[in-house]
């Protein structure tokens, strides 16, 4: 078999079948295919696309490109939840106690946050003590009696997908339903997870622009996890405004305790819910209507706070931060953006307050950056609010007062005001099973 | 500026302006782009294709990217002649007499063979002393004396194009229409030639299949040559059947001595004097059927013939053999093919045809592969003959029993017969100007 002759049938068009696409996964892996061909076939696959057959052995061959995780012990009872990278987006925190609190078995790896969206793991780590790399045997076991652990991503999970998405990232390859799908979707499988449900966001803040974009990606993900073998849904919702009140590590993991203690309500809270509750119907194999009381009980019982409480001990993290949230390190400096202008907000660009919260500290704009965990940004304001000139809509948190001075210019110019109160959007566009 | 964008811009149907196609091809001669992005460009321009604005940046740019060579001195009287290669095509040794005994200047650089394709240069090397290799004010003062010099491609004329053709050879992105022309045209370009004339072949043994995408590059070249300043004609001509009778280095000098001195006459010397016509109506201003006229007899008043022998002579070549063409090494084994088939030549596979004369060691698979310079085919019988059970179709010339039984069963295995004659093609089908 020769890399050649698959690049040459899927630029005329062609349907690659299970040994080709095994074939280039493995030696591309190997390095015995260059980049130079991948980035080609990325390139036909752009123009011509996959079949769902396609995408699903590429899905599976990618995730058998490296270690995988056996949780087969738990049977459907795994379940994982993927969010495809927001502003503001804690969800993870919220969700993951809040089913294992039900019997779910949360047995996650998740990533670190890179240019406007930030990653669970660093959130994890503004929590002293917490310990986001285990040994397999620490991770299982703490999922077995805790029902929860969230690590860092392996280095070897899905090798083949990690250097084929640092090739796509450069050669304008990324925008291909079928291969932002099998990306995601191989690392799910690796990572061993029966039940999956995919957050799939739209808007200014979300890579998919527009709802029906981000449809169109969810129903395929669905799709090819079921081909997998998967239990599988998609939640399509709103990332035109960040997600909560609060962005940055520190600040977003007090925003996750609150909720978990129903003190608060709104976006990030009905999010959460919705994501649970599908979790929980689909792993434990439970009606939609009746997992959607559940979670609402676990929230209200502060059974899922009990639970959120077990498992950052369980994995090193102090909890007196948990019970005393206003322990947590703070930042140095603060400071008000006042509004110069009295309307409704009718548009945040909520890319460019990711980026805001990046100027403060708050993520990396390249990998190697540290991150500052008090620092982010905490919203009064959100789309929809009357702002009268002088109020403050947004607190920023930083260590550097001209950071400070760069970021508030930043979200200003974020920001965008109407005479008359925008239309409402819904919060869920659309629950894909 | 960023290759990235260029990527992206091309991906999404965008036409590249001058500045990004000449950034793309400086970064990419000097290795700051990468072969990866360069690959995923070429897939783009698959998909998309160039304007033809876009084809002449992109072969002028390429053109500019190594040495050039300036035959200002000679105004339009430089003309060169290229094929898009085929088999038993030596016409470059008969027609680069004859336009330069008629005033036109031959300066020309020429390839080896690779595949089922022979090389010019490879030809002249089988006359003992000729020399490919010239200084530059050799192979000028030669022109302005002789009227020709032909030499070995410079290895840094036009190096973006080789390294890119190189790079399209693996990653199945040849065959676009502009990517050839702007291949074939900056090479000829960088040349420094006046007037040009392109022998397009179609059929089994050329790259294009049929006469109708030969007439689409055909009139692509033309097009892109014009644009860049050039005086321009293309031939379409059959590669259905070999060109002439003889392949193989020595054996095609031997044929187009004949072909010189007024011997032999058919299809190679018809496609000959089509070809010199038109270089001499190009480089001379001289209408057509008046270069035709002048053609005819340069070749019966051996005027071209003395040309020739002045030439190989200059050049350093063994002249005796060109007068006594029996002196040239004869090959250890000569084989006959003889037909086991009664009927008419209906298809010959010229690419097959080209491959057994590989085998037999007129040509190279690899790059570095020596070939044998007095091994080779002469064909009895062509396309359109009747054959006899028993007849003699071809002889085969080798060193080793080996090959020519394995170069048997290939040659065979390229002929298709049939009980009527099949209908004539015209040898030109088409001369675009």
């Amino acid at each position: 078999m020769r890399m050649y002759d698959i690049i040459h049938k899927k630029r005329l068009g062609g349907v690659l079948d299970k040994e080709e696409i095994e074939f280039f996964v493995e030696e591309y892996t190997n390095g015995k295919i260059p980049d130079y061909q991948a980035s080609a076939l990325a390139m036909a696959i752009m123009f011509v696309g996959m079949t769902d057959a396609e995408t699903a052995y590429l899905t599976l061959a990618m995730a058998k490109s490296g270690n995988t995780v056996d949780l087969s012990e738990f049977g459907t009872l795994s379940v994982d939840k993927h969010s495809t990278g927001g502003v503001g987006d804690k969800t993870t925190l919220i969700v993951a106690p809040i089913v294992a609190s039900l019997g779910a078995k949360v047995a996650k790896m998740s990533g670190r946050g890179l240019g406007h969206t930030g990653g669970t793991v660093d959130k994890l780590e503004s929590i002293e003590g917490y310990k986001t790399s285990l040994s397999i045997n620490e991770f299982m076991s703490q999922v077995r009696n805790v029902g929860i652990s969230v690590i860092g991503q392996s280095e070897n999970l899905a090798p083949c997908d990690k250097k084929l998405y640092a090739l796509r990232d450069v050669t304008a390859t990324v925008e291909s339903i079928p291969l932002i799908t099998s990306s995601i979707m191989s690392k799910k499988i690796a990572a061993g997870t029966h039940s999956i449900v995919v957050d799939v966001k739209y808007g200014s803040g979300a890579f998919m622009k527009t709802p029906e974009d981000a449809e169109i990606l969810g129903r395929k993900m669905v799709d090819i996890g079921k081909a997998c073998g998967r239990r599988m849904a998609a939640l399509i919702t709103d990332m035109d405004t960040p997600l909560g009140d609060a962005i940055g590590n520190a600040l977003e993991v007090k925003e996750a305790i609150s909720v978990l203690r129903g003190e608060k309500h709104g976006d990030l809270r009905e999010v959460c819910e919705a994501l649970a509750a599908n979790m929980i119907s689909l792993s434990l194999g439970v009606d939609i209507k009746e997992s959607e009381k559940k979670v609402k009980d676990a929230i209200e019982s502060r059974l899922a706070y009990k639970k959120f409480i077990e498992w950052i001990s369980a994995q090193g993290g102090d909890v007196t931060l948990i019970e005393n949230p206003s322990l947590f390190p703070s930042s140095k400096i603060e400071c008000e953006v006042k509004s110069s202008i009295s309307g409704y907000i009718s548009r945040m660009d909520t890319e460019k307050i990711g980026l805001s919260s990046v100027i403060l500290g708050a993520g990396r704009e390249k990998k190697d950056d540290t991150i500052d965990m008090s620092s982010g940004i905490i919203l009064f304001k959100k789309t929809g609010d009357f702002v009268s000139s002088g109020d403050t809509i947004a607190k920023l948190y930083t260590s550097d007062i001209k950071k400070a001075e760069s970021a508030e210019k930043l979200f200003l110019s974020s920001l965008s005001f109407t005479d008359q109160k925008p239309a409402e959007k819904p919060l869920i566009y659309k629950i894909i099973r």
